[in-house]
């Protein structure tokens, strides 16, 4: 019997090509992790759903893929709770485990169980898969790579400030032309809410702010509006999110905004900090924008928070992240702030892609391809090619005897930059005939020799 | 609300140092499959089930961890089923992906959904996770990286030959001192099932044997005896499980064995030539044994098979692999011959432990610290951490104006080979007071030279 072969929706298969793109743009963030003092580690596929649930608001829990329990436990689903229209209940009952939907909360799930193992300040960058049960579409997968660093166990506002300075080197090493690294404050938001007597609201107006983008000033206002936050509210909000000018004219207009809001006037006094800093240090090609209107869904942040978008490229943020305070003290452990930010790999991917930035010579190939006439000949090729590869070079042997034309196609079609030749002259005379694949030309040459060149 | 955190049962954690180690070994492998002309590739982590299910055999599909359904899906739980006892009806009613079992079945249907991409023969490399429902237990784990290299589309023996001087090649640059590549042929089981009269029961007494390094000879005989399979054959299978020799002995057993047993003739014929080459091309410290006991327990092995152990250490085998000639078939792309082996990168990981062959070199550390006596001294030194770093070196600055023990415990904690210093001297003298951690040696140099050193 047989199947029509298929893959999962919103998954993917990477061929030679594209992982040689994608290890190029991670080498470039992996070497620039560790100049920064950021080294691996890695956390399991799956973590028990005690520890990601509740993590992600309502809509990250409902994204969460839950893997069954096996064998006989899974007759003990709970199938008068799937009745009752009890869903989680029934899901508890045949589920104990699920897939990574971030790589921050299993950081601070990590960093709690081996606090005794690290030492703090813990910094460590980690390039791994999430998954999340979205809808697919144009450029959103279900399964997808997140290349995150964080550093736990420190206030000390020189990490937002090493945050900012590693987007715009990984950006800029990237090759982008121009991009925005957006920044604001958790406190900042919390500073408005309160001026606008509307603190209760907080997470409603974080949430919609953080929509502005996607649904436009007047589809924030209604949301607002339809979730109860007083009209008064919405009116002083209002001319904020359309506000435009330099960062200092945001931060001159949100200094009066914020006037005895402790919590407003403690964000402003951080993000002045962090802006000072690159007055010194500068940026390659990043802008450092403050924007009043950058929100994160996410319900951790605290603290400083960021974007990144490039220039010219219809695409929301690439990158991401912000300080959090309180994630660890969920896992047991308190009093330990940390930041983080997210590289968007795929996302970033496609920018490179569609401004033609991989470098051309990112391409699968072989460099010998050793041509097969069988018999001895073929024995002399397979001991060429391991010499050649105990020179470090890769090669490969045609495996059978086919056809010349057969196998300079093969060649063709594996971008093989030389063709090798053995055959019986060049078998008794210790040489070989070498074809160089772009040139065309062709030339024989003592074996011993040939080696020496490698 | 704190949660103790527990990570699930058979999966890691890995930190900084193991993921040095794992890189070192990772490198080794990739550099040797691309030597050969294997390039990656990536497949998702789950997959649909009908793709994976009924390839491993019952055992195997009973392993596979199987992704529920996400959202209103899920209500479509089939409890007739459940009630009736039917639980694979029960799990297809709430389940359609399932997380990858290994990186072959995958592989063969990634070949036939782009087999128009692609040039035959295709080679590939795969290093990813897989994932299996085992009892954890040492060594054990629920998510396990493996690491591949398949070649389809070519019959060639000159396949079976590369995947043995892959795996002498990959260990060998491992360091590890002496290993056995031991090599049967599924031909040959098949011309013993058929000279015992006992073709029919082909299957059972592979599996059988297969077990033979963990239940002893008696314990296969008596499973043997268990499934039926009749005296007769047993009795004429009894001899070959203990037999002892050189390769060249037990080719002379085999050949009066099969005698008249076309493919297990075949099979013999095989194995003669692949290690005929090897009299030509030799083994760096590996040793390739014929073992007639060898069976491999997965169904879709047709002729070679192979398996890894390395000397003095009381582990399984930590390699194995083979040829099929029919994997691609069951997607519905016929006549594609396959071969390919797998490196257990748990197993061999603790096999480098055990035997301390990871270089001492390994270990996660940071080449510059940078102390913090705040102010203008920090700028100073945020302004010659920026240098460093355009250097490609790797450094970070202690966050805050902490005690300068606390900085330097923290520096030791980071194995930082340097420590830097800038306070007010340094800063106006434009210099730097530089201590090596190893030999605790201190100097003054001018701020340019020091970069000019690096």
């Amino acid at each position: 019997m047989s199947i029509k072969p298929r893959i999962s929706k919103g998954t993917r298969d990477f061929l030679p090509d594209d992982i040689q793109k994608r290890e190029y743009m991670f080498g470039i963030m992996r070497s620039i992790f560790r100049k920064y003092g950021y080294d691996a580690i890695e956390t399991p596929s799956f973590e028990l759903t005690s520890t990601l649930l509740g993590k992600y608001g309502d809509e990250g829990d409902r994204l969460i893929f839950r893997i069954l329990n096996t064998g006989e436990k899974v007759k003990k689903a709970d199938i008068e709770a799937l009745n009752n229209n009890q869903l989680p209940e029934f899901l508890n009952s045949i589920s104990d485990k699920a897939l990574r939907y971030d790589l921050t909360v299993p950081f601070a799930r990590f960093v709690v169980q081996h606090q005794n193992e690290l030492s703090f300040p813990f910094k460590r960058h980690q390039i791994q898969s999430v998954w999340r049960s979205d809808r697919p579409q144009h450029g959103r997968y279900q399964e997808f790579t997140q290349c995150d660093i964080d550093v736990v166990g420190s206030d000390s506002l020189l990490y937002e400030v090493e945050c900012v300075q590693i987007f715009d080197e990984v950006l800029s090493c990237l090759k982008i032309p121009g991009f925005a690294i957006k920044i604001n404050n958790r406190k900042i938001l919390s500073g408005i809410a309160e001026k606008c007597g509307a603190y209760e609201h907080l997470v409603t107006i974080v949430t919609a702010i953080d929509k502005l983008d996607k649904i436009g000033e007047k589809g924030v206002l209604d949301e607002l509006n339809k979730k109860f936050v007083p009209d008064s509210a919405i009116n002083l909000l209002k001319p904020l999110l359309s506000f435009s000018g330099s960062n200092e004219d945001k931060i001159k207009l949100m200094e009066e905004f914020l006037m005895n809001s402790e919590v407003g006037m403690q964000g402003i006094k951080e993000l002045k900090e962090v802006l000072s800093y690159f007055d010194k240090l500068g940026l390659r090609r990043g802008r450092l924008d403050f924007d009043i209107t950058l929100a994160r869904g996410l319900n951790y942040y605290t603290g400083a928070i960021f974007e990144v978008t490039v220039d010219n490229v219809n695409m929301g943020s690439i990158c991401g992240g912000g300080r959090y305070d309180n994630l660890t003290a969920q896992f047991g452990l308190n009093n330990i702030s940390g930041i983080g930010i997210s590289f968007g790999a795929d996302r970033i991917y496609d920018v490179l892609n569609e401004l033609h930035l991989f470098p051309s010579s990112i391409k699968s190939n072989i460099s010998y391809l050793l041509i097969n006439f069988g018999g001895d000949d073929m024995i002399s090729s397979l001991e060429l090619a391991q010499k050649i590869r105990a020179k470090g070079m890769d090669c490969e042997i045609y495996p059978s005897k086919a056809k010349i034309q057969k196998q300079f196609k093969y060649a063709g079609t594996r971008n093989a930059r030389f063709v090798i030749m053995i055959g019986e002259d060049e078998r008794n005379s210790n040489s070989i005939k070498l074809k160089n694949m772009e040139s065309g030309a062709q030339e024989v040459i003592d074996r011993k020799e040939f080696l020496e060149r490698l």
